[in-house]
């Protein structure tokens, strides 16, 4: 089976004078090799006519599949559209499916449709046109013999829906790819080197064709076993195996598969269980909550949360006892032992879950540097604490602090 | 005077199948561009020789200055360095200064010299060594008549400290090259293409001498101005001078310079004039809140929130009356005046605001579609809602609805 191979090309001057950082090209490579196509070049070009032609040349002398990034907004440097025009032998025209949806797109926003507006249905004829159902500018996909090449907007959310409605689909129609088979298993609460040691023989028993990936992320790191075979059955199998055999080893650390992060396991968790929840959260400053509420259909198991940021809110609103304030400070067991406590009463719920610490860089003490951090769970049963320290860093603190909730509501839920 | 065009090489496979986010290139660009060095293209290729030989020789003919990274770990998979001997028609030799240097970072670091360490002072013959401070792998510059070729590894602050010790100094000296002056100005709540259409007449009007750049992000569009000249204080003048016009066309949506965004310029306004802050979010569940938060020392200012998002926290805990909520439901304009009255009163700030919509997907009516938000400000001296119709997507419509929110109480701030 001949191997596919893919060209990722970013156009636009803001990418190549740093005022963007390029996170498309990341997952673009990762969801690719999902599927068994290789990603065998990057290439980023600047809004230049002669610059973009030579780069689709040169893409196309190199790989089979080439996408497409950026240069599709609707003001004049935006060149993408008229050099896939040239490239390809034809003129832009309005689309009037494009018109149509771009249409659409504004009158739902109550906006007005500018000409400028209206110039983002214009598309090169050549092309088959792909809804972007996030935007304005529609993705244009074009076959050239037995290579495609894909354009897309830059910004990520529109591409990533692109993709995965229906470029990914797309190219598994067009080319034989191989059978691959992924399975990733998400860990918390252990570091990369101490999960290592935990799983050496497991992982040195691997078979050949399963390979073994460490993806460590905040707070929590992947393994993602991918295998490489003829039968998608028989791979499955074999990795349903290997789960098990590591999870003898790690099961209190794996709280979930795939692409499901740990505010939606818990989530799911509470919903299945019909528990409810309530949020006390001082240093992580909202992000907590943030990462409840960021899941669909949150509001069936979150009820609310009160962030008493200033100490005075920490007494006269939540309503933590001045004694405990004074004696302990808020950064401390008892004061956080209240908090969850008392959000849990206030709020009705069955589950308070709280945070208070310092997340700097300013409010240390000698006894209490950067990165101290309390949280506590409180359920009708027990009543839950831990300290972290963590690191120096404000916003890596607020991340790390919230996750860590996340997994104290994880382990503590009643059974 | 020329032009000194520069492309990026990252060589790595870990680069190209996305493990790694290449955050080296922006850094770099930026670097570049502040001394007047063009970007002409940012390429990646793998750990394959042939695909590293071609992409030194594509880019010498596009441009001067071929700044690389990766590929120069001690082990068999990392091949720039026997690619750069190839290239430069010369052998690999221990360097004995560099070797002296390796040396030394191991003993520094109680630990042993193993025959990979040495190997890292084995240098192609062609290059000048530059020393890394920071690591083990020696830069290696290259002169190659009138063009540059550079490398570096890929670790983030090896590359950084080698880059700023002696890159951009020996940079200078080798090429003579422009005075460059840029000017960001921040504008917020208004859309890319409004504001083209706004300020078209200035923009068609800027001398040949300086470039207009657009740069949207979530909820807001900077722009770029960019200035060539001899005399650093003609263009500061010159771009002040223009700045001063476009004021003129869109001050009411310009709220900052540089890089500082939205919620560190609310921050700063309320430290400085000793204004507090209270939030109560519904339906940007904490993002709003993280936003402030995020913030070092926003504790001067905001004093804490309340998340009433289910129908019976916003009676029972903060206080909307019944009558509201049943008369006009959560989401409409009487019910946000009376939660960001409530919070300022209940948190005694000087300022109140509150969020109340449809994230999505679910909870959506008839006349009240998924992106319906309803946004308030409340002081002493006014009361200031806003109806928002987002988008169909939920962390979306959660990051503008609270930039939204950023920006009222950046218009409304008591004079």
């Amino acid at each position: 089976m001949k191997k596919i191979l893919a060209e990722l090309l970013t156009i636009g001057d803001e990418i190549l004078y740093g005022q963007i950082v390029d996170t498309n090209a990341q997952w673009m490579s990762i969801e690719l090799d999902k599927i068994g196509i290789k990603v065998v070049r990057k290439t980023t070009v600047g809004d230049v006519e002669s610059e973009i032609l030579t780069a689709f040349e040169e893409a196309e002398k190199r790989a089979d599949v080439i996408l497409i990034t950026g240069g599709l907004g609707p003001t004049s440097d935006d060149l993408t559209k008229p050099c896939l025009a040239k490239y390809f032998n034809c003129n832009l025209a309005i689309n009037a499916e494009a018109l149509a949806e771009v249409t659409e797109f504004f009158k739902s926003r109550g906006r007005e449709l500018t000409e400028l507006n209206r110039q983002q249905a214009a598309l090169p004829t050549a092309c088959q046109k792909i809804t972007n159902v996030l935007g304005t500018a529609p993705g244009m996909w074009f076959d050239k013999g037995d290579k495609v090449f894909m354009s897309m907007p830059g910004v990520p959310h529109e591409m990533k829906k692109i993709m995965t409605d229906h470029v990914i689909p797309r190219l598994g129609k067009k080319f034989e790819l191989p059978v691959i088979h992924h399975k990733v298993i998400r860990t918390i609460g252990i570091g990369e080197s101490m999960l290592a040691e935990k799983i050496a023989a497991w992982e040195n028993a691997l078979p050949s064709h399963i390979k073994l990936a460490y993806l460590p992320s905040l707070g929590e790191v992947k393994l993602r076993l991918t295998g490489f075979g003829s039968s998608l059955a028989q791979l499955e199998s074999e990795t349903t195996e290997l789960v098990e055999k590591l999870k003898a080893l790690v099961s209190p650390y794996i709280y979930g598969y795939g692409e499901t992060p740990i505010e939606v396991v818990v989530g799911e968790t509470l919903r299945s269980r019909k528990l409810t929840l309530s949020i006390a959260e001082s240093c992580t400053g909202g992000y907590l909550s943030h990462l409840i509420t960021s899941v669909p259909g949150s509001s069936e198991y979150f009820l609310g949360t009160m962030i008493p940021y200033a100490y005075e809110i920490k007494m006269r609103q939540l309503g933590v006892k001045p004694e405990t304030l004074e004696k302990f400070g808020a950064v401390s067991e008892p004061t956080i032992i209240e908090m969850a406590n008392i959000v849990r009463a206030k709020f009705s719920t069955d589950i308070g879950v709280a945070t208070s610490g310092i997340a700097g860089p300013g409010g240390a003490t000698p006894d209490k540097p950067v990165g101290t951090v309390w949280i506590a769970y409180s359920d009708k049963y027990q009543t839950v604490t831990k300290k972290l320290q963590l690191t120096k860093d404000r916003m890596l603190n607020i991340r790390l602090a919230s996750i860590a909730v996340l997994n104290i509501i994880r382990q503590s839920l009643p059974g």
